[in-house]
C-alpha cells in the first residue's frame, strides 16, 4: 500500500478549510497522494468534494474520517464565559457545546457508495465490522496512531496501513482519548521514535507523519522503514488550500512558537501561539467536540475580520520551513531535495 | 568533523556510570567514536579515565563537560523531606543539597593539557574564550543544544559542530536553562524537527541525538542532514558499559514508559518510571545539582541494594530495542541495519 505512488507524499487531511478538493487533485496528479478532510462536514458537502476532486483528477485519492467518541463530562461553564467575551467583540453568539457524531454513519456510508481506494480514521479504530465493509467494498483502511498500544488496536481491527503521527505534528493530535490531566492528551513520541517503536510490533506499512516539511525528511522515514511520507503544514500555504489570510501571514510571518492547545476544540492540537492560547489553554478542559462547537462562529469571525489572535492557527514544528506557489511545485521541489537527501547514504555503503 | 569515520555512530557520553573508558574504546575501534563522561568527576578521576581509554585505543575519542550554571533560588525544602524517608530506609544520610561548579575550571584545564581532540559540551556553551583556548590547542569543540535559540548561541561561540538533542533522549535534556514553570524543563522538539530547523540556520555539522536505536535511524538522520547520530541507551546494556545491574535489568524486562523528571537531579530527564518518578516529580524544584547531590548516596545505596524504585533508570524512548553484548557486536549490527536502510531510497532515484 501507498508503494506504487511515483513518489511516497501523502497531503494530509486537514479539516476546517485548508484541505480542497483542488489541492487533493494537484498532489495526487504531481505523483503523490492526496486526502480529503471528511472531518466536521456534513455528508452531502462531503459528497460534493468527493466529486469535485474526481472531476479534477483521475488519479486514486483517500478520505479521512474523524471516529466519534463519547459526550463530555468536564464542566464547560469557565471556558464558555471566556469565549463570551470574545463572541461579544465580534458581534456574533457563541455557538452551542453540544456534543455530535460528526456524522460518521453517513460518511461511511458515503465513502462505502463512491468505493473511495482508501479511507483513513483518526481519533479511534473504525469498529471490525466497518473495516470488514469496507475491504469487501475493494477500499484500504489506514488509522492515524500516536502510541504502540494505540497501533496494536488499529492492527487488531484489521487495518492495511498505519499513519504513524509523532508529536512534531500540526493541529489535532490522533489521540484515540484525551487524558484530561496529561499535558498534549496522552503519551508523547517523536515521529521517529515511534515509528521504530510501532516497525517493531507489526509489519503493516506504516505512513510516517509529524513535522516533516523538507525532502530530506521523507529521505529519512523512508530510510527508517516508513513507506511514505504524510505531510500538512508542507501545504498549508500551497495556492490550492484553502487556508484563510490571516492563518497563511501568520505562517509566513514566522517568530511564534507552536504549542498544544484544548482552547478551541476541546483536545490538544499543535498550534502557532496567539492570545487564545496563551489565555485560554490552562483552562480548557477535554470536551471534544462541544468546545469546537462553542467556538466555532468566533474563529470564523475573527477569520473573516482577520484577527490572528483567537484563530486556531494549526501547524506542526517545522512550519516556518514550508513554501508556497501551486502544490506541484511544491512536490517537485520535495522530490527534488528527497533525491539529494538519498545520495548522502552512499557514506554508508 | 566525523565525517572521516569508518562508520557515523558515536556513543553518547552518560554520566554516573555508564560510560566506562572500554566502552569508549570499544566504540572508537569499532570505528564510530566515543565520549567520555566528564559530568559529576573529579579532575584526578577524569584525568586517569582520559589515560585509561587512550591505553585501551589508539583511535581518538572525546569528552564531554557539563557546563556549570547558578545556584538554585528555590525552596528544596519538602523535596528533601520526601527524600529523608527515602534515606532513613536504606540506612544512609542524604547528601548535602549544595552548589558546586562540577570542577568545571579544573577540566577544562584537564583536556587543554591531554590535547583531547574533540570536547563537546553540555547545559550550556563554553566562554569564546575557552573556545579559543581549545582550538588553539588543536581541539574541536561540540555543543549540545536542544532548541533553534541554542544552537544560535553555540554557533555565537564558535563551536565547530552542534549535537542537535530531540527530547526523544534519555537522561538529562541539554537545555542551557530549565525553566520551573515548563513540563520537561522548555521547549520539546523531535530529533527530526530540531534537526530540520538547525539545519536551516547554520551551515556546521549536526549530530543528531534522541531516541536512536537501530541502524536504520542511523540512516534517517545521515538522509536528513546529519554528519552523525549520536547513541546512549544502545549502548546501556553494553558488557563494556558501567551501568548498574538493577537499571539493566529495567531496560531488559521492558514495559515501563519514559517520562521527565527533576526527582533526581534537579534538572528535566527522562527516564524509566518508577516510584519516585510518580511520587517525587510533581514537587521536584528546579535545582541542579543540588538536588543531584542531595540524592546521589541513596541512589547509590538502592543500587546496591537492586531496588529499581528509587534510582535515576535513565533512558530514551525507544529503550526496549536496545540490545546487549559487546559493544563492537552493537556497532556492527547497527552498520548492517544502517545499509539495508540505505538500499531503501533507490526508490527515490
Amino acid at each position: 500500500m501507498f508503494d506504487d505512488l511515483r513518489f511516497p507524499v501523502i497531503a494530509a487531511p486537514m479539516a476546517g478549510g485548508p484541505t480542497t478538493p483542488e489541492l487533493v487533485a494537484a498532489v495526487s496528479a504531481a505523483g503523490g497522494f492526496g486526502f480529503l478532510a471528511g472531518g466536521y462536514l456534513s455528508a452531502d458537502a462531503l459528497a460534493d468534494r468527493v466529486a469535485k476532486t474526481a472531476e479534477l483528477t483521475g488519479e486514486p485519492f483517500g478520505v479521512n474520517l474523524f471516529v466519534p467518541g463519547g459526550a463530555a463530562s468536564a464542566d464547560l461553564s469557565e471556558h464558555i464565559e471566556r469565549w463570551r467575551t470574545e463572541a461579544a467583540h465580534y458581534g456574533v453568539e457563541p455557538g452551542e457545546p453540544q456534543w455530535d457524531d460528526d456524522a460518521y454513519a453517513a460518511k461511511l456510508g458515503l465513502v462505502l457508495e463512491r468505493k473511495v481506494p482508501v479511507v483513513s480514521f483518526t481519533f479511534g479504530t473504525p469498529s471490525p465490522e466497518d473495516v470488514e465493509r469496507l475491504h469487501a467494498n475493494g477500499s484500504k483502511v489506514a488509522v492515524t496512531v500516536t502510541t504502540p498500544t494505540e497501533a496494536d488496536q488499529a492492527v487488531a481491527v484489521g487495518a492495511d496501513a498505519l499513519v504513524v503521527q509523532g508529536f512534531e505534528a500540526g493541529a489535532h493530535r490522533g489521540l484515540f482519548a484525551d487524558e484530561a490531566g496529561a499535558e498534549g492528551g496522552g503519551a508523547q513520541y517523536g515521529v521517529l521514535s515511534l515509528l521504530r517503536l510501532v516497525s517493531a510490533r507489526t509489519d503493516l506499512p506504516l505512513v510516517a507523519t509529524g513535522g516533516l516539511v523538507h525532502g530530506a525528511d521523507i529521505a529519512a522515514v523512508l530510510a527508517a522503514g516508513a513507506v511514505a511520507a504524510q505531510l500538512g503544514t508542507a501545504f498549508l500555504r500551497a495556492d490550492e488550500a484553502g487556508t484563510q489570510p490571516a492563518h497563511r501571514k501568520a505562517l509566513a510571518d514566522g517568530g511564534r512558537p507552536t504549542a498544544f492547545t484544548r482552547a478551541f476544540s476541546g483536545r490538544p492540537a499543535r498550534s502557532l501561539v496567539n492570545r487564545a492560547v496563551t489565555d485560554f489553554s490552562a483552562t480548557a478542559p477535554s470536551a471534544y467536540p462541544e468546545v469546537n462547537n462553542l467556538t466555532k462562529p468566533i474563529r470564523a469571525a475573527a477569520g473573516k475580520a482577520g484577527d490572528p489572535e483567537v484563530m486556531s492557527l494549526y501547524a506542526g514544528q517545522t512550519y516556518e520551513l514550508a513554501g508556497s506557489g501551486p502544490a506541484a511545485s511544491i512536490v517537485e521541489r520535495l522530490q527534488t531535495e528527497a533525491r539529494e537527501a538519498a545520495t548522502r547514504l552512499s557514506r554508508l555503503r
